[in-house]
């Protein structure tokens, strides 16, 4: 995480005050679950939530704290009490710090999962635009990076759109799997605490409760969380690695927007480099790498040993901010994508019809040859024209063993572009439930 | 995969034959589906399934075309005009191997998926009996390897329940996500081929239709899956660490099964080492290993290259197999461990009653010593506990500075291990609805 | 490791013959230099040496022991005492399993880094002929995909081959790295056996001594083995990726090798797709995921745990075997791959003379005109022939203010192709020690 | 890179001050350079370094430039030009921003390597001073975490010396990699800047010439690097995990050191949990999964593409930060290691002298018992042991087919300790060169 690929909000969920004000919120919770359980005198939870609420928790009071007792909970506690005065012994009855710890970091996880939500439906309304725009702006598809058969600019967003829709399917899923709260003591047996409190905790914090804790949450749900983040991170660099194909000054179907003031390259001005994907690439190795060590977090010893925490105090922000930056940037690039249908038709006649030789090979079996046959006429005509030497169309039409089982007429036909789009409304409804915007 | 670490039934998912049938099944159906929409005649559709069925396709006779031709797909295809006759020139029409292909491998994923789940109900059952069985058996919580308080045994593989049943649901996902089926031509636009056929094929083979392929299947959906099998590979990884933990020598409270004919080294006949569970910790770094090349598949070139392939061809059994393998070891070893619950009571009655300091310590606060001052208090009974001087009740008892706030029978009240079991049940009930097998 | 990328020759180094070979081979040494010690009798090794080289184990007897004992050295000691006859008591004394098991894996790393760095050398050897045979031949340098400056085709082989030099020398020192010999006993304290012995066995099987083992050898030195092949494998993604570039329908400077016979698709015969270079891409990915588990055996507890034995047993093979495999193809790729100078001067020119924008600023500076200055008369002449209204070189002899510090000869110079390559024998000397091959 | 996980010389490395001085100290001997071929005013190179030495760069300023043109290293000139005046003018003649850029990531790297090699050297200090010190502490050495034969907690240590001098080879060797100058210009052919600037300004920075550039200096250098770096986490992990195990409540053979106002646990006072080196396995994971990134960035496109900048943007600082801290870290706890012999020897004597059974074993061999047999009785005589009921010597003593073949003194002799010790000088000369400190 460093400023250059973060955005604030973000951010801002990984700040210590919005941590330590997670923390006052579990504490007094159940403060007021213990009170209504008559553990703890009433009086004391209002006070706790009255003073705590009103009060600004003063981080660097805090550090200094935690310096001298090497515990950032106690040093927390000591510094609320600070502020709520006796009562404030009254507060963390019976827990444990990690009751504290695991559920603020599965809170942060879950509105850091609200934040990429958004930036993913920000990602899909942008795809879903440019798709409908684009619907039937032909283009040619290419399978290993080799001129195939012609498909629509729309239908490769309406890919994107499906793709990012199963993203945004996962990363629920995985938000969900995150979203629990444990409030069960030193090894999770609630020996001081009644699982009430929890079930009190839980509820007020919008979460679940975790069924079985062992003083920490069980770690498998962070590294599917993660895992998650960096399926995603892939599917981000699927996307960008396609615009930057697009952009290749020998295809230049499309281009990132070029802000007037930008200066591409100190020294050759006609530079339009496809920079934001690129670096979407990059960032996208970033996410991916962060998943490693969140599985390797799950084999914890016994009920808990602390070799995870400094993986999540890294990977958390680390993690979320990439992402939701790299969701954002891509949002943007989509959005504002500079695309360009002629040079998209321009490509598509550059192999002088060799394109439709599927099309020309299909016809022929359909009218009686082998597979073999037709496979070998279409070659020897398609050849030719490989090494410029002719069109496919008038060739075909010149070739007496295609003609015997093809007329000019049916020749042509297999040329039609149109031909290719027949089921292009099929494929947006299914992606988009419509086949208009 | 290899030998020594895999089993024959997942094997044999990945074994040409199976392949060959899937593939075969794959062109039937869609040749069914196009004489349904008068394609290709009835007749020939109805010689290709009956032929087909009947045969055992040649593996090596079609290694060998492939050899000559350099194209599995079109390699299959002759060895099956071989069988079927001339009819079987309507086979395949307006299809591209990828077609075959990408839907055979999701085949295969849900039928390896179909496997890991029952293997995985195999060890939730072996976990759900022994958790039953030590439910109330008293062992020490261990965090960070140090003794905390006391737990159960029977808690501890509730909660690596609780954790497989998260790997469950993960895993059904995760083979949903793979179930579907794409037969859309070159590009994916259906130019040559209606979506009925995909439709029809899909239904047959037990999977959902791709709403859109670019040729391809898209990878975000395998590099998921093979992210859910990493994840459930670190749970494995936990709950072995936890056995190798349990078996070392200063521990052995519980240890692998060990038969008779065995010799567990040799050259020290009185060791008996947790190799399996050891092994599984292997096992478990090499399925995690397999997710990283499965998501840097999904940025394939525009509508497909073919770099995923290999990665697949390897990691689709190396994940599978290994994966089915470990869970069934798991299962084995499990079902099979020997504990030692004595043992169990002799590490818990180890550190002279320290286990219990968290209780004092809480009963103190409650009878008004603040935080500060019951923490010195039992922290100075404590230390010559830790030096071996002394028992810490004893210690507790003596020292008037506690017993101006708890008397030696509410001191003695904290030492009562049944205390931290009264929510053992229900925790249970979370885990497993019922307090009873 | 999977048939289809395997080659014969490593894989033998794999197969349960070699192993039992080196197995012997380590054992009858040690009993060697235990006669030599007086430990066992003379007669005792003679016996061994003389019986084991004759024999040839059975791989299938070894296993069928193994099955009943369940330790696999045992098992072919057993094995090897039917061969030898009692003698074979004096063989494995004072020797523990895993001094035979890390040896003999050790040598095995070895003898594959003797074959892949034939593989290096003979790729290396490809790529300094086609580097000499382009070394002049202009093409289009490419930053971010876009055109920048002109370079040649010789260099970029030239880099590659500096790369392919640098992992050479990266090989060297990590079969250096694992080039060691354990024969140290249950803990590594020589307890039971003289150091002498190691050094002995060391010396006969071409390794040297390990400093200090603990049952086995550290495990560090493999990791660095499998990351080393890590950064190996993606220098071949990176070469690969770049003809895999060259290769696209729009760029189409050079083509992988297509033989006669081969067809490229089943359905569009004029298609020429680089799957050499995108199955090499593919394995790639396979030989850097291997390295991470290689990393994760490092830390084994204490002494010696076996969790390493498994993943060793995988990536042993896959890694070096896959490995190998890609050296191979990539070097049949370089060696034979079909070069188009005639398109790569196409694509030089396709920019209408942009590429000499950055000489044409610089000439402007050097003649007076500010940074800024110059940056602004480039740019305002460039943009017009990007949007393909006019070539760079008319519309700056044109612009008066360009004029005003170049001459319409000095503009001309800045647009000669020979000017960028007076340097490319400085660089064919840094990188081959000469500028003629 | 968290402040918490931080040391502020390895910090500073990656500050923009720095890293802009760095620019500066390249650009003015670029300028230098250039002056001495003539190319541009003596004059000049000189205003440009006086000017630019007094200088303190506004990092803030350049920022708001960069902001505005987009481009980092002309938003660095333009300030340059506000510090000299308008002979900046005549810096960075011919050169391209990667040539900057890159070269100073490698002087980074370069300084942060000396950093880390002396981190590695005050680790190799307080492990060769604590291996002496406990050369002969008597530990016992466990396999699989069983207990096997007796060693030294010096051995341990020695190992672990072995290890890191190992890395410090690794590191210095993975230096050198990096350290090289590229000023070769937009696409590595030198052609508007003479190769002898490259020349000189890799002598004034310490580096020496990159052979051959393409625009940017090839990124398999740093995937070595950074491999390098996890491997040496993982030795870390290593250490670490090895510490915490003697720390573990049962083993208790090691304490992290416990300063006097730390506070273990907020609940469990006698807790004193191996924080420390738990931190050190989770900071290896982090360090680890830096060098995927690293490894893909390789593959970058054509002459270059910037994907790999947002990640060394990251895994520049990151990785070398949170090594440094834990090198540190570690040889902290190794320093003040709280080392109880006594608790080495009660677990050494824990198994009733079946540590021994080895050496029992091999000394009926000696006497002429067949393997087997030989086995089979030791096996007998440990069950019982194993078991608690009795000690191995007495019940060996007591088995008439034992004493067949060994006297009473004799298999007393076996369960001498110091025969295990005979070799520790061996090992520590080979490791430290000399038997003593």
């Amino acid at each position: 995480m460093i400023p250059r690929y973060s955005r604030p909000e973000m951010v801002a969920i990984w700040s210590p005050e919005t941590k330590f004000r997670i923390w006052f919120e579990i504490e007094a919770h159940a403060t007021t679950a213990l009170a209504d359980l008559g553990v703890v005198p009433k009086d004391a939870a209002d006070k706790v939530w009255e003073k705590g609420s009103a009060a600004t928790f003063d981080v660097e009071r805090i550090d200094a704290i935690e310096r001298e007792v090497k515990h950032d909970v106690i040093a927390f506690l000591t510094h609320l009490a600070e502020i709520v005065g006796p009562e404030a012994r009254f507060v963390h009855q019976g827990m444990t710090s990690s009751d504290v710890l695991d559920t603020t970091f599965n809170v942060q996880l879950v509105r850091a999962s609200d934040l990429l939500l958004k930036d993913i439906d920000d990602l899909l309304a942008a795809l879903k635009r440019r798709a409908f725009e684009h619907k039937l702006t032909p283009t040619i598809g290419r399978s290993h990076g080799i001129h195939a058969e012609p498909t629509t600019f729309g239908l490769k967003l309406a890919q994107a759109y499906a793709e990012f829709e199963r993203c945004k399917l996962r990363l629920i899923e995985a938000q969900r799997e995150v979203a629990t709260c444990a409030i069960s003591g030193a090894v999770g047996t609630f020996a001081n605490i009644d699982p009430r409190v929890e079930e009190y905790v839980a509820e007020k914090m919008g979460l679940s409760v975790e069924p079985v804790s062992t003083q920490v949450i069980p770690r498998d749900r962070h590294a599917m969380y993660f895992a998650t983040l960096a399926v995603i991170a892939s599917s981000i660099e699927r996307l960008a690695t396609e615009i930057r194909h697009l952009q290749r000054s020998e295809v230049l179907e499309a281009e990132e927007y070029f802000s007037a003031g930008q200066k591409g390259s100190s020294a050759m001005p006609h530079k339009r480099n496809p920079v934001l994907t690129e670096n979407l690439t990059g960032l996208a190795r970033m996410v991916r790498a962060y998943a490693m060590p969140a599985m390797e977090n799950v084999a914890l010893w016994h009920e808990r040993d602390i070799s995870h925490s400094s993986v999540e105090r890294m990977i958390g922000p680390d993690s979320t901010v990439t992402l939701d930056f790299a969701l954002a940037r891509l949002t943007s690039v989509v959005d504002k994508l500079v695309v360009y249908p002629e040079n998209m038709q321009k490509n598509l006649d550059r192999l002088g019809g060799l394109v439709h030789s599927q099309r020309v090979l299909l016809a022929l079996t359909q009218r009686g040859a082998s597979r073999e046959d037709a496979y070998r006429l279409v070659q020897r005509n398609a050849m030719p024209v490989w090494r410029g030497e002719g069109d496919f169309l008038t060739l075909l039409k010149n070739d007496a063993d295609v003609t015997k089982y093809l007329s000019p007429a049916e020749i042509e036909a297999c040329f039609d572009l149109g031909y290719h789009y027949k089921h292009v409304d099929t494929i947006f409804t299914r992606v988009f439930g419509a086949t208009k915007a």
